[in-house]
């Protein structure tokens, strides 16, 4: 039924596929197929997904097409095959959120992104691996194997959505959906190379989602372009407050900006970077100036000061969920060594400090309102540093003192967290090494439309993007 | 001017002494003068007022009377004299929140509250006593001398808003408006035989109120009947989500219910009452049936059981704004044993019990919100004690174990307080000792019109609002 290649299909972007499907050169079952080819030949190395649906996704497959056949296709995630990080509850599907304590939940009801998925016809390939409870920015994995970065098997893919990325980035699926509490979607999509989206706070349901940060939580696409993001978004969004639809996909590239201002903080984003990491987003810059955005800079003066207490707020609320659960200090022993520590460190934590915390947020989203007058769309690295090696826990800044993976990794998307605000990673380079380096763009409140747009035609200017790593 | 008395006049209702003042029966001094009166008599003896403005009430009253002599009257309260709880911030007039720590701060601005009663034009008299930063249901206060109560001065008027209530109670000023946290409105009201209503969480206003718990702070009208408290409320509150204007005092006579469902909560409210209490109450309830209501029990069935945790992020909230001003722990001599103890506790608070108790919140809510299903208003006692003399710290209720009486006079108006929903305390009787016992009445979400219209026919076929207290 095809000429395509398993490798050339499984590396299409949704809307090739789409176009292929609706003229019948291809079916969903060979797309399928493609990724399951390759979960099969690289999930035992890349640890990409804690469960596949090989069979399930066949059937679906199957299904599909006699849909399609009939009725034509529902929209353009129709007969795509995706996956989705193992915190989102799937009814009947096992949904361990990269934990032992839930090593054999399965749901009975599906969150509301599952659910949207499927009523947009996409074919779910499995959920994908992740750090433990989200609660991590590695995605290493102490109780299921940690997840291979595609560009460099001996370092991490960056977490917590870790086996989202590498599925999306080695082709195993178009798409996935994860979700970015201080920047689990973001990081991994930069250091995998690919595109991952944080929309707005509240945009994308949660409902169905086992939280890390109630109020830090977001749901989001990470894909391989940003035009596969935003057809994602479209499926799994709500309405905008004032009863929008989320942005067309089809209209990203009619809508593409003429003018525009982009804004380089001055202060906390481009401080500490890795050399290479400055070298390849100072590129960016240029490139969005010779397509002809104004750049300028902005001015962001109390985020230093108060990201830190800003961020607190999110160990308290992940140690009230367990212990609401019932899972810590009770199962203490079940967790892995990093996840107990940092529940451990939120159930000491003081009332009064997650309180102190709530105006620190309100300081650093009103400057983010300030830069937002002068300029549509701030542009930052998304990790100072690529990919680091698997078990590595420290960094070394040049010229700074040492500082945890950890810290290192979280310290640019944190502010999107804390905000609210939309931020969007998308490939900008690689390292000499040959890792990956990602672009973040941050939008105003419910500023996705701008922000895809911006995106956009940075990606259609650059060719970042069409890489694919080679596994072997 | 006039041939009324100096009492009858300070005991006119807000209507009838509008309808004087329109009819230039009197002037808006022969009122201030009355009010004024009365307060150099008793308020030495009786500590409502921490500020009298005397000569500022006397200059208004003359430029009030030539506004309605060229323009007529704004509105019901234009010419009124009233007074307002120490915690609102009033521009040049000193707002010390019954603290030390805040004895000489002079805001260079009013809180939203004195900004609208100026613009109806009513009178302010002065600033009335509180416990120490609304932080404590007594009313005692040891910087400022504790405020009595009007019906037997060696016993309290209850608290926060003890002055307002002891100023309105006894003739000094038309009304008042106090803040409520855990029943600062109503306790007091209760205990000095008037009316209090706390309004939905968000109606009023609090910028320019020194907060105590944020998410439980509301402002209210402290009257001598219900028909006042909505001139009150019409002055000072803002529009209903959906743009509505708050309840007219002018319709709720006409918009009276026919018939309405009162509900009696079989759980929580009616149990380990002092026995006069009871009896006044339930026979409020009889008074109800009279009137054509159908009284019918309700449940509340997880009340009892969360009230506590659901309380506890008040203390933690108080704690994180103490230590946001530096006023604790750096000046916690300053503070009185009380309130420095409940500081203490605050501040030893674990966020994941904060956070815990915000899930006993919701349950509360939706435990009311299922009873409102059946039935328009929810009946209960507002105090389950009459007044406790000052320094009385322990009550023995009959047939259980002593407890504190700050922790008996707040327990059954703090779930109003949890929930955000409106409730009104109303005068029902007297003991045979002679002292003023309250009939609370809460309602939905943004329920005030049909509460108001409720508290009003029950008022109308009683006369308990009708008695004054003899102070001498």
């Amino acid at each position: 039924m095809t000429s395509h290649s398993e490798s050339e299909l499984a590396y299409l972007s949704i809307e090739q596929a789409g176009r292929l499907l609706r003229r019948r050169e291809i079916s969903p079952l060979d797309l399928v197929n493609a990724s399951l080819a390759r979960i099969e030949r690289w999930n035992p190395s890349h640890y990409a997904f804690l469960t596949v649906l090989a069979d399930e996704a066949r059937k679906q497959a199957r299904l599909t097409e006699r849909e399609i056949r009939r009725g034509g296709a529902r929209g353009p995630l129709h007969g795509i095959p995706i996956s989705l990080k193992d915190n989102f509850w799937t009814r009947g599907i096992r949904t361990t959120a990269g934990s032992k304590i839930l090593a054999d939940f399965v749901p009975d009801s599906d969150s509301d992104v599952a659910r949207l998925l499927a009523s947009a016809g996409a074919i779910l390939l499995g959920k994908t691996n992740m750090h433990e409870f989200a609660y991590g920015i590695t995605g290493e994995n102490p109780h299921y194997g940690s997840s291979r970065n595609p560009w460099a098997r001996e370092r991490i893919p960056g977490g917590s959505s870790g086996g989202s990325a590498v599925a999306v980035g080695s082709g195993m699926g178009f798409a996935s959906v994860g979700t970015d509490t201080g920047g689990s979607i973001r990081i991994p999509s930069a250091l995998c190379g690919i595109v991952g989206l944080k929309p707005t706070f509240g945009l994308i349901s949660t409902a169905g989602v086992v939280p890390l940060g109630t109020t830090f939580d977001h749901a989001g696409p990470i894909a391989r372009s940003v035009a596969d993001a935003c057809i994602l978004l479209e499926a799994i969004a709500g309405k905008y407050p004032r009863g929008e639809a989320p942005p067309d996909h089809r209209k990203l590239r009619k809508n593409r900006p003429r003018r525009f201002r982009i804004g380089v903080p001055k202060e906390f984003f481009f401080e500490r970077l890795d050399g290479e990491v400055r070298r390849l987003v100072e590129a960016a810059a240029k490139k969005f100036e010779s397509l002809g955005a104004r750049v300028e800079e902005v001015s962001l003066p109390r985020l230093t000061g108060a990201i830190d207490q800003a961020t607190y707020a999110v160990v308290a609320e992940a140690s009230a969920y367990h212990e609401s659960q019932g899972y810590y200090p009770a199962r203490a022993a079940e967790y892995g060594d990093d996840v107990r520590g940092h529940l451990e460190w939120g159930h000491k934590l003081l009332a009064v400090d997650y309180l102190g915390a709530l105006p620190r947020r309100r300081e650093i989203a009103d400057d983010f309102e300030a830069a937002f007058e002068d300029v549509d769309i701030i542009l930052a690295p998304t990790s100072p540093i690529p990919a680091p090696r698997i078990g590595e826990k420290e960094v070394h800044p040049p010229g700074e003192r040492e500082t945890t993976v950890r810290a290192e990794l979280l310290r640019l998307t944190r502010p999107a967290n804390v905000t609210g605000f939309p931020a969007i990673s998308i490939p900008c380079g690689f390292t000499r090494e040959g890792l990956p380096v990602g672009l973040q763009l941050l939008g105003p409140r419910w500023g996705e439309a701008r922000l895809l747009a911006v995106a956009l035609a940075y990606e259609e200017a650059t060719e970042w993007h069409e890489r694919h790593p080679d596994l072997s």
